[in-house]
């Protein structure tokens, strides 16, 4: 029994839009997952009735708290206990869920899975792992924003949980992992990523294809690209921010009924960020998902649907047994 | 009368390339510009003997030697005294061209530039000023690469130089400057930008807007968007794939046939960096303009408009003017 806990709370449409995402995953989830709804129990029981439940798969947890958008995260974590962010992460480290996904607010999310759950040992920062479209398969970008200033042992360390994360996720048996940098020699970018580079490549656990630029994350050919937190929040806002600009672009220039075809709509579904559900927080102990504030409900549906492939698979043990290696060579 | 220096040797298809970008460049220019081809005499002359050329806009100067692509930039600049990006800035220096302009190694015409005309007084690092399309008029990114660890002191003279160049030659009379962050709140970010952020919002000589995230730029709310070169260089390459990423997944999922459209040819032309020109090197004395070693001939052209507008509208003296006074106020 895989049990799902999901901020019922979380994200500029709730409660309405996590209830159907889960109503929505539990469409294709196997038998043996449940999702358990976390939030205020009257407004959630309310939007609940409105649907039309499978017996038994989805239950409520009151929270009666709700961390806002705007709340200072370590703050809001610290005072709000009866959150739903931190009723949440709590049933996970108590056992009582295994997963815990939300669209809450994100640096609550960050600073709460790290308070409550903690880090496995010989990881020093936990790290957001995005997925974005390629022509070819998705890459996975870490980290995306949980930190910034990371030393060359953290982004080592990144390298190594997405690696993990990868394989047991993504289903690369030999993930490749590239280096983020503004050019191919190995003594070029920033003090942080050159002695990152170093330490890639004398690490025997890692398939490290050397640095990647700008230009290559969308050539689909790495499956792992490693880079500090401040770049990697701005790459994936970027991209994000690009398929809404070629659109733009069609509607002004060629015509806003192309947006409608059908071969456009599998273009712009391939570049959709919701299509790929929500995006890991590695390193933690225990799986945790952060969603878009704006996510619809299949986007919620899809982070489900991938809290449900991390635990089934996992990943967090697979990280702790990683990591713990590697307590052993500093 | 203008005088713009080109490296007839700069570039993967030198000196094809730059040659028919200058005959190209002169059919537009007014007639008190003229463009003065630096490269190998004996293959220059036999390229354009193969051209049409306008009688007496078109000279070339020999430059027996070539720094190429792969060479160490500082080692090359100053032992390849005799190279065309050497004798091409040190025209410049001397007062015998105008600006000059280079497709070949990128680091060596930094460098060049920074040794051969240096910094104006009060710059402390020059910046790579790059321009990016959006729905409505480019967006000036830079640093887009010059530099990396940059201070906050550094990115306060890259908002100023930026708004400098973004009101003579991009026609923005009271240009925005906006800081790339990861979140809206001041206290965002890593030490440098937040650093930066407090500087930038005291400068009164700055129309600061505070901080855009990676979503924000391609909105085209902004004239100047300062960032990292580090930062900047990622997301300049990144952009430059991403319509290479559409034109395969529309090949791939509507068809070949649409890209060869009318309309779609015009999204694809606001989406190729090569309508934009070179990027200026801004901070050094004088004028210096970088283009991608893969330029085409319409590239160059527009590179070589690109420094005429900067000689013209008195670009590198304004900078003088704007950073001198900065001098005082440290």
């Amino acid at each position: 029994m895989t049990r799902i806990a999901l901020d019922a709370m979380g994200g500029d449409f709730a409660p309405q839009m996590p209830i159907e995402g889960a109503v929505l995953a539990l469409q294709s989830l196997p038998a043996s997952h449940d999702i358990i709804l976390v939030g205020r129990r009257a407004e959630v029981e309310t939007v609940l009735s409105l649907h039309d439940v499978p017996k038994g798969r989805l239950r409520v947890v009151d929270a009666p708290d709700v961390i806002d958008m705007a709340e200072k995260p370590l703050q809001a974590i610290r005072g709000k206990q009866k959150s739903s962010i931190r009723v949440g992460l709590e049933m996970v480290k108590a056992g009582e869920a295994d997963a815990f996904v939300s669209g809450g607010n994100t640096g609550a999310m960050m600073a709460g899975s790290t308070l409550v759950l903690g880090l496995h040992p010989g990881v020093d920062r936990p790290a957001i792992g995005a997925l974005l479209p390629t022509v070819s398969q998705p890459v996975l970008l870490l980290d995306a924003g949980a930190n910034v200033d990371s030393t060359p042992r953290e982004l080592r360390g990144f390298a190594r949980v997405g690696s993990v994360y990868a394989r047991d996720v993504l289903q690369r048996p030999q993930p490749s992992v590239g280096l983020l940098n503004i050019g191919d020699e190995e003594d070029k970018g920033n003090e942080a990523v050159r002695g990152a580079h170093a330490l890639l490549a004398e690490d025997p656990g890692l398939r490290f294809v050397g640095n990647v630029e700008g230009r290559d994350i969308v050539n689909g050919d790495c499956d792992v690209v490693v880079c500090d937190g401040f770049v990697g929040n701005v790459v994936l806002k970027f991209y994000e921010s690009v398929a809404r600009l070629f659109a733009g672009l069609l509607e002004q220039e060629v015509s806003p009924e192309l947006l409608q075809t059908p071969g456009m709509q599998r273009v712009f579904k391939i570049l959709d960020y919701t299509e790929y559900g929500g995006a890991p927080l590695l390193g933690v102990r225990g799986v945790s998902i952060i969603c878009h504030g704006s996510s619809p409900a299949h986007a919620i549906a899809n982070a489900i649907a991938v809290a449900a492939q991390s635990v089934d698979s996992q990943v967090s043990q697979h990280i702790a047994a990683e990591m713990a290696e590697d307590g052993a060579v500093p």
